[in-house]
């Protein structure tokens, strides 16, 4: 995309690598030109046609020259943005001397591809100084092409130590007259070459989950106003795995994550956003069980939780292997406790707009009722839960919604695909609050 | 308080907020009014008259009048420290300034307040230069009405990255001729507002738990000779919730948690006092169950652990799903891997007395004993553990006993409930060890 | 050692420290001659003759003749690194001045030891200008001698907020033509003086666990080109916990461990090592069990897995307490995703040879197959699995084996139990692949 519809997006949920050249196929542009043809859910936010490593180092200057090809040729339909990633590296000037001439290559207006390329990728960076080189060499191709200053985007692959650290520096340095640093769009977390960095050992070979790297990713991001994303996550048939790292990012604030193939785009674009219907949970030892909605009970079929009722106001409650008698209030107290509930993007909405119109008449803070029905071993249950919300829960509560405002302005190819998932009504109520 | 007792705290456990002023109420002051009577368990360490996210934007002009109200009238007689917060935002200049003129109005002496005021609490800090423009702020006012350079300190809402960032930074900028940062007193951490500026999304919409940011707080408190204080726990009723968080907290180093009700207040006073009574834990399947004492036995009755004779020097210990047979000394050695020891403060007190008069002796290090019988399917089995001690430990060991002193010491109006609940004889002993 | 081996090791698995003068005995220096003759795997790679916490302050001019006697007598011989541990304190210039004067006394050349040191450990350091003043004593005691300057390595004991803070700005100094912080070596954490300096608090007085300043440790040794090593196991008879230890420290990339016996130097010798023969695990409500091998089937005989062929290509598997019924393909698919296989040396190296022809002969990722047949209740299921080997991949299994030869080249008195561990052949295809 680009040419200028400009789109600076505030969020990226997905970050597609595609090999920018294959051996041994007829096209070695395939993985591209497939790539690029990508609409709709299936089509991430950022793009990378990925001249590092996906791409044998044999192969990279055909890598380039695919690059050029395809971007010139199908660039200016593909929905999200386009950011090749080049070759660099922090203790090697002679890759790094490759990177500049493989930007000065593709950014040649001649070849016609810049006009849709948002930036660049910048993998390995060291510490800060080193992330100064590499917005120096694109700084230096907007001078030689008559681009503006810093019309060029650079994201860095956070993957290693130094440029763990380098993230904690950024916000002294972005912005001093002698760099461009304010180019810097993504923050990219590489765990494979990080774990090799730190030298980490596991006995199966599994990477580490590395929260502290992420939380500091997250952290860089949002003091310097950039938006982090999590590196790959390999086994590419594990789907559940896949959410389940995708929601512990979320719980950072690191609402992207790399995807390596087209099912992983879909899974990763629809992650942060809000589920279509809500869903009641129950914990049982620990685990977030869902309960199943009947009619507008929610039933709880498991083993691990029992109800029975032995005499008026006297019940039995069983939570694993712990049993205790209970009355009413008591009854209704635990299962409150044990029991949360995970809104739709209907139910946050309704919230926000309710809160809105409360600020509106003069209130700062509203109870929020949130009741519902339990079944357990047949026996019937109603909880029902207050909530305060002030300005600051309000605040809180927008990220999901902004994010899916983001989504529906900046990417028209998936507008039908969200009208059809939640409904026309709740997407336009959802693109006027807030 | 203050005026000038000056009791610069080593130690705050409570961080209780107030709305300055509460809309619809025929006196707008009466939450305050209310607060600063509190006395004894039920009053804060740190008092927050708070005239920011508490209180509606319309009653801030109201809250600042009732500040200075209810301080001059009742703040010489209030057990705790004062601190209000007041506005302040790094994003924008106009909310700073608003924030400067509510510190020159209720710090000037004609009102009577300020004697009383230990400091202000400034919310919605950015990075360290942001830190320096509060500072700066208070050095003003401190100039304006002659108050001594330093008087009033300094305590900051940590709810941005950059703010997390700057905690790091406090270190080289602390005691830097042009500003005053020696002023600063407590770092408070604020997740809600965190959450917001670095948009996580739980599916929930409950706050993440951000180990890292407290960490991160408790960390630059340690290196910076100031107090760590966690945010609120929203969910009042739930006193088991708020009793896990303060007990992960100060694994942390993070002694102090925010309140938002007298009945927190209670509970953060007493969490990190040892307990009147030592328990025995036994680990079962990773879970920590507190046995219970019957004379000097220990009983474990709950069904995941089971021992029976087979015969002489042979039993058969199950744990969970697993069964082994094992011989006595093989019994003893595996149940004292299992139990654990809570000391009480009298405990503490013995083990720290014992180990000075070793030192006194000559002796680097000492070996303390513990042992109790534990009493599980009937079966009775003694065990016995030794810990060595030497200077590491006894000094690691001493903080819970700091923290008691310096709450005796500075809380008059607390020692009688201390002493109702530990008996005359160890408060006494408490307050002369280490 | 030394002397001038210099073997600077790119790995250190074990810090072993030893009293340098106990009371009472009548040899005061029992200990340091003890631990000077451990050798092969009883031996560490760095021993440290401590006079600072492990000996008593009434002692510690005796352990400094202590250590300045046996180093100059059996240093020679010594297998691993010597890095005596003297006196520091960020707060107290005296005692500062006293390590001055320790290491003045230590490093004399006429006094012989000298030659066998490679360098002083120094505990309690603070932040970055305090390390430079423990680095210029160095210098001033190189320049004294004669010794070159650099040639004396400086280790630090982090245990304060402070020093962990120095662990972010190390970079930003070292190189720095005023000092000569390429001097230092090891990044030891101390967790109970820490734990102190954090004021951190536990129920049993249980140290922390400290996550993050692990992490903080081993990004700085990343970053810097150092060496992360972890404080005291103070359980010295929990087996079992120091290895869980060790292999949380491990995925964080911290190889190294503090020893307090011989016995776990033992212990944290063997632990960052491939093992002997690969291990299949199988997930079990999210605890890995290891499977039994017999022949070539792994035998699962636990009872919270259960399998059960109820028609053809219909089975009944339960997990825990759920049951589900699926065909051949899913049964396969699940229990994939339940296994995880632990190499052996052997299997690294295979991988390794085959990934090393493959790139040779042109191709930039392979495929490696891994299966092996599961029993569960009698009924076998072969399962198999592929994963994409890249540069990357290879790089990151890189490190076992690059601390493998890193053991066997420094530590010829341990070549021989680990040919006999692991086989003579394996051992030379060890040192020869990577």
């Amino acid at each position: 995309m680009r040419s200028d519809g400009q789109h600076d997006r505030s969020f990226v949920r997905t970050f597609f690598t595609s090999p920018a050249a294959v051996e041994g196929e007829a096209d070695s542009a395939k993985m591209l030109r497939r790539a690029v043809q990508l609409r709709g859910m299936r089509a991430p936010d950022v793009w990378v046609p990925d001249n590092e490593d996906a791409t044998a180092p044999s192969m990279r200057d055909d890598g380039i020259e695919n690059i050029v090809d395809v971007v010139a040729e199908h660039g200016e339909s593909f929905p999200g943005e386009i950011h090749p990633r080049i070759v660099w590296h922090r203790d090697r000037p002679d890759t790094r001397y490759q990177g500049l001439q493989q930007m000065l290559y593709i950014a040649d207006p001649e070849r016609g591809a810049i006009e849709y390329i948002d930036g660049f990728v910048v993998p390995e960076v060291g510490d800060i100084d080193d992330w100064k080189k590499a917005d120096e060499c694109l700084t230096i191709i907007e001078s030689e092409y008559g681009l503006d200053e810093g019309r060029l985007s650079m994201s860095v692959i956070v993957e290693s130590g130094q440029a763990e650290l380098a993230l904690a520096d950024l916000r002294d340095e972005i912005g001093k007259p002698t760099n461009n640093l304010e180019r810097l769009s993504l923050l990219v977390d590489g765990e494979v070459d990080y774990t090799k960095d730190m030298r980490a050992i596991t006995p199966t070979g599994e990477l580490p989950a590395w929260p502290e790297l992420r939380h500091n990713t997250s952290r860089s991001a949002s003091a310097n106003g950039l938006i982090a994303i999590d590196g790959p996550y390999d086994d590419i048939r594990d789907i559940d795995g896949y959410h389940e790292r995708m929601t512990a990012n979320q719980a950072k604030g690191m609402l992207g994550i790399w995807a390596l193939t087209p099912e992983q785009v879909i899974e990763a674009n629809a992650a942060p956003l809000p589920p279509k219907t809500g869903t009641w949970l129950i914990d049982v030892n620990g685990h977030a069980v869902e309960l199943n909605a009947e009619d507008d009970v929610q039933v709880y079929d498991g083993e691990q939780l029992s109800l029975e009722k032995i005499e008026s106001d006297r019940y039995r409650l069983g939570v694993g292997s712990n049993e205790r008698t209970v009355c009413d209030d008591e009854l209704h107290e635990e299962l409150l406790q044990l029991t949360d509930y995970v809104p739709s993007l209907n139910d946050i909405v309704d919230s926000m707009e309710t809160f809105e119109e409360a600020t509106e008449a003069g209130t700062g803070a509203i109870a929020m009722d949130n009741s519902t029905t339990l079944s357990i071993d047949g026996i019937e249950v109603t909880i029902s839960d207050e909530r305060m919300w002030d300005e600051a829960t309000y605040q809180a509560s927008q990220t999901p919604i902004s994010l899916f405002q983001d989504v529906y302005e900046n990417r028209p190819d998936q507008r039908e695909e969200l009208r059809e998932m939640y409904g026309e009504h709740v997407v336009k109520r959802a693109m006027n609050v807030g």
